[in-house]
């Protein structure tokens, strides 16, 4: 099988995106997940006099890597300036990356009206800079910026801007869709045109965008026309709509094109490895995204359930093990009696026909009022739980009471009082908080932890209002979803009333009582 | 210029998404704005005994639409059921929609694992469906499911499957990716041999799904191929991964490819009508969707910024004022100013230079603490008033109070305490109801009406809650929108506090001030 090379830009290109922000130290943990996953070339961002980069290469040079090789990212030399007197030219050949990418100019529009440089003197930036780094012992990586716009415009500018990089030493050559303006076919005709003309001599390589939509199906256009290096950030994070989603791309070429790109072990890593660098990100993951999210292999039409059942094939593209993620049947009106047992065997719950009938009742029964389940597992389980006549209340409730007020200073204040038992013993309590849901958060869980105190540990992380007959104004029905986790697990639950406190309520409850389960 | 067909199927298949759900009433304003954005074919989703969509086929067959012609959707007869015996074709062909959209098999793997039918009968499935819905009147899209899959293992049958309909009257043969599997060179390339095949007696559509991160590129190529409709959701909404997204498609095959699809006045309204859609959905707008993402011609880079100052198709791929949206660099005092005044003098405020500047001062603080007037005129409204010094208070408030609590019996009870001032009268109120927001809503308007009866006629129509930093859980900052109407006009307003009480009594003040201006 031939080989196509990844080479990811997360750390480079990928912080360009909206509120993305790394530490140095989580910067390094990005590049050991890369290499465990087996990421050929890792660009770790500029090495520069700048101190937070000059640590993070310092913590890399550190670094044993299994698959993976760093590279330093640079621009070509400034206009008059010899190369080995470009002090950003210096610090890259001076830093301990084998490997330096270079980009530079090859639209002609671009160094007409922005950079102000003739095409002669641009095409001798390449070349000297790239000469350079070589001289000095560097692998290089040439990024011809704009390449497919100026292709557009004058082929023949934009295929001698790469040939200066070549006949000057670079290994490989990438065809940057700067603006990601490009479509699929725009991409293959020109990316062939550069394979034909310098295959032989240097690696082609591709770097797309999102702009357009097609920032994978660019990359894979490309991959199908000679290229073999495809460069890309995990999840497509980047500026604007985002960079080639390297996440999306791995798998196509090595399931679907035949390609080899990372061990079939790895692979089955990838959503794991995916999740990890959203976390580190602090961004939630994408439930939608292609291969590796929550919801890629999830089905819940009736039809949909039995034909993946009869066989996978007729409704999964391919066997989610394979990236690692799991089919999720996704309860809901359309679900059978299978599916329920299913579920319900998932979590240790054995359960007769007669059993799965009743609940199957009672869930339709549940979200005819407005309960929906996908997105509340604990709450599903619960409901299991009691059909199966295995659940245990946590406590008796008597009554709440929440008060939100404002008084005449402008202050707004509120407090809610709970009445319950725990095994017999009854409390009343009292608490304050931001608003009426923390407020009875906080007063349940006093009442509550001095007879189970590990439930303190619960953080409430995620809370949604959905408001279902949105028409009815402030009457509607409203359903609250509820996230929470303890530092090991996390679950979701949900409630459902006309009146939004009693909707959380619900939710609340369902969380301690799941965690205490 | 050539033409093609955008086929809308946000209210069938976009439905399939996690937590998707609009009432009748939604439906119908979605169905209007596609049709006033240009899109020819809607498809509104079963017409069936199902009480919901009784109701909204009801209420669509009232609604006059100046581009788009409504499809009911339907699954091929039942086997061993004559076409006018089957039920579900009988309510298809009663349904006032002018179009029927008939799915049918097409793949023998399903047919032999899944639904045990004959490849011979599955035929017969067609040709009767298609030929009993062309006798009552009906024309005909036949989606075939599974095309591309079947395709490859036995592209004689998934032709003749297409003939099946074809030769029974369809008008559309749509080549459907059901499971998203196809990669945009597999589509190109079956898509060309249907084409050529069919192309002269009937018109080729494309449905394809984004599991592979493909959608849009699959659709493109499917067009380049021949295929003259589209088949998708308002963004890509939809199960698993989403269908292929029309947002994205749209602006490609009018700008990049050169396709008469909608008038260009009506593509600058892409990002308005979308961002609509999103609100009712409840969704936020995905920051980063081409074309109309808020980061889509967002610069941060200097260098970027300085290449689009000197020429902008050096950065951007597309004018974003193509598809209604904009830079994102450009938020100068100057237009901000010039924006400013024109909103105050379209509700006849008269506004200088200094007062312009003070009301952006203040609109950047609220935006800052998380409001957002897109969707809350009405607020923004007033906002301008008090700045212009034309702001006329309804009243003056001293405190209120709302209690919920949930007795031993179980019942949940709330009522609401207003203390204030109209007019130099001290009022205090109470009154209970469904919720705290609805208790707040009957107190105030009881302490009003009094001396302002028109206020009693506002009803509030719509109140939806968005968390903003959600992973604060229920500590997080809450902004409400309500809209409210009075039988002549609509107006939306917004409340944002930490508390979700505080947020919603700020939205429902605005309603009744901007009525009261």
């Amino acid at each position: 099988m031939e080989q196509v090379k990844l080479y990811d830009t997360t750390l480079r290109d990928g912080m360009q995106g909206e509120g993305m922000s790394l530490s140095s130290a989580e910067k390094v943990r990005v590049v050991r997940a890369l290499d465990k996953l087996g990421v050929q070339m890792i660009e770790a961002g500029f090495p520069s006099s700048n101190p937070k980069e000059e640590e993070l290469f310092g913590a890399l040079a550190g670094v044993e890597l299994e698959h993976s090789v760093v590279c330093g990212f640079g621009m070509t030399r400034r206009r008059g300036v010899a190369a080995a007197d470009d002090p950003a030219l210096l610090t890259l050949v001076d830093s301990f990356a084998p490997v330096v990418t270079l980009v530079g100019k090859t639209w002609a529009l671009h160094l007409e009206k922005v950079t102000k440089v003739s095409r002669e003197e641009n095409l001798a930036m390449i070349a000297e800079s790239v000469g350079f780094c070589r001289e000095r012992g560097k692998r290089v990586v040439y990024d011809a910026e704009h390449f497919f716009d100026s292709y557009r415009e004058d082929p023949g500018y934009a295929l001698s801007c790469l040939e200066a990089a070549i006949d000057a030493g670079a290994e490989n050559v990438t065809l940057c869709d700067t603006n990601g303006a490009s479509l699929p076919n725009q991409v293959a005709a020109a990316t062939e045109v550069a394979v034909n003309r310098f295959g032989a001599r240097v690696e082609v390589g591709i770097h797309a965008h999102d702009d357009a939509g097609c920032g994978v199906a660019n990359s894979l256009a490309a991959v199908e026309a000679g290229a073999r290096l495809v460069q890309g950030t995990v999840n497509g994070y980047g500026e604007r709509c985002g960079n080639a989603n390297l996440t999306t791309i791995l798998p196509a070429l090595q399931l679907k094109m035949g390609f080899a790109v990372v061990p079939a072990e790895n692979l089955e890593t990838l959503t794991e490895t995916v999740h990890f660098v959203d976390e580190l990100c602090n961004l939630p993951p994408d439930p939608n995204a292609p291969y590796v999210g929550r919801n890629a292999f999830a089905h819940k039409g009736g039809m949909h359930v039995a034909g993946v059942e009869a066989d996978a094939r007729t409704f999964e593209h391919i066997d989610p093990a394979a990236v690692g993620n799991e089919r999720a049947i996704l309860p809901s009106e359309l679900s059978g009696k299978a599916t329920i047992r299913d579920r319900a065997a998932a979590v240790g719950l054995k359960m007769d026909d007669a059993t799965a009938s009743r609940a199957i009742e009672v869930l339709k029964e549940r979200e005819h009022h407005g309960f929906h389940y996908e997105a509340a597992p604990a709450s599903f389980e619960l409901l299991l739980r009691q059909e199966a006549g295995v659940y245990k209340p946590l406590f008796e409730l008597e009554s709440y009471r929440v008060v939100t007020q404002r008084r005449a200073g402008g202050e707004v204040e509120t407090e809610a009082t709970v009445k319950l038992k725990v095994d017999g013993e009854r409390y009343v309590e009292i608490a304050e908080g931001n608003g009426p849901v923390s407020a009875l958060d906080h007063a349940l869980r006093k009442a509550i932890t001095s007879r189970h105190p590990h439930l303190s540990e619960i953080e409430l992380t995620n809370y949604k209002v959905r408001i279902l007959d949105q028409d009815r104004g402030t009457d509607a029905v409203t359903r609250v979803l509820l996230d929470s986790a303890d530092g090991e697990r996390e679950w979701g639950t949900t409630g459902v009333s006309g009146n939004v406190i009693e909707a959380s309520w619900q939710a609340l409850v369902d969380s301690l009582e799941y965690a205490f389960q």
